[in-house]
């Protein structure tokens, strides 16, 4: 009954596994910036735009964010060919002008309300981390999302002006054959689903 | 250089337009539940599998919701032909017998740092409610997501003991004509990224 034909189904949703090993074939700034202008017509709050990507490449810049992720994420992190981590940008507001002009009222507002621009930086600024996931699989790519890093941590060492803020980093590349575990169960639509 | 083929592309991310109004055509509990059989293989940290749908139909719950809802929601709700809450459970480790055998004493540790519990429901939660808007469109759909509501509101009119919390509210239908508003910009990569 899906309209998306099934060889997308299967590329994005039913084929696609969360890596750990990936080959030694490069990602390029392209293929992330292909990704981007794929997602970026993905919805936000009020197009708020806060999703930001801080893309790790180099050695030095690898071990600085290691050193705030946990045990079991480090070593594969080290040897992923690109890790990216998402983040929000709490004054987002900012580049609205690049976006839609004439929000100017609005952005004034959500300057004087600090709590409801970083509640929705943090809200959106997931989704387009959620996005990004689906991005990298429509680009031929595998990722390996990982939550358990010390926010505080990556957002202190990238981040030390406090604008942006770290939501989940993620591996990125072709999947080695050996790279993810067997597949898990989901929940049936009975498990998750009420109707009222 | 995308996997994905353009026409999937336009029909998630490029001609797809977040929706205000829709055609009369009935959505049903079966489209969701396709819906959810699709999205439902997409990540979430460590399949914890927080992700939940409060699918609401009947008249009576729809003026419960809209109660609870921004003004500039409220009318576009009441006429939607469905509205879905995507919802967060902060007890999801008591569905992990039902995919995950075996998992009874990473279980037994949630049970325990109910903190750390809930950061996990609500950080997956969000990204099932971004793959939920994806898989709307998968659909054939159009999906309008709004986050102008009473977080506490809803929760306590539909999700009174608390276990459930509200994400993200989704009027689901078949796009009418005029359905949608012109299409905002977009920040560009070189806005969004930096690479260290």
């Amino acid at each position: 009954m899906l309209a998306l034909d099934g060889k997308a189904q299967d590329l994005l949703f039913r084929e696609a596994h969360t890596a750990a090993g990936f080959t030694s074939d490069a990602v390029s700034d392209e293929q992330i910036a292909e990704i981007w202008d794929l997602i970026r017509w993905a919805p936000t709050g009020g197009n708020a735009s806060p999703g930001r990507l801080l893309i790790v490449r180099s050695p030095d810049a690898r071990e600085r964010l290691v050193a705030h992720m946990g045990e079991s994420n480090r070593a594969k992190t080290l040897a992923a060919p690109l890790t990216v981590v998402l983040a929000a940008d709490t004054r987002y507001h900012e580049l609205w002008p690049n976006i839609s002009p004439g929000r100017s009222q609005a952005a004034a507002r959500l300057e004087d309300d600090q709590d409801a621009r970083e509640r929705l930086a943090m809200l959106s600024g997931t989704l387009v981390a959620a996005y990004f996931l689906i991005g990298v699989r429509a680009a031929g790519l595998a990722a390996g999302p990982m939550g358990g890093f010390s926010r505080a941590g990556v957002d202190g060492e990238f981040f030390p002006d406090g604008r942006w803020r770290s939501i989940l980093i993620v591996n990125v590349g072709m999947p080695a054959d050996d790279g993810h575990s067997e597949r898990q169960g989901r929940l049936e639509f009975s498990d998750v689903a009420r109707v009222v």
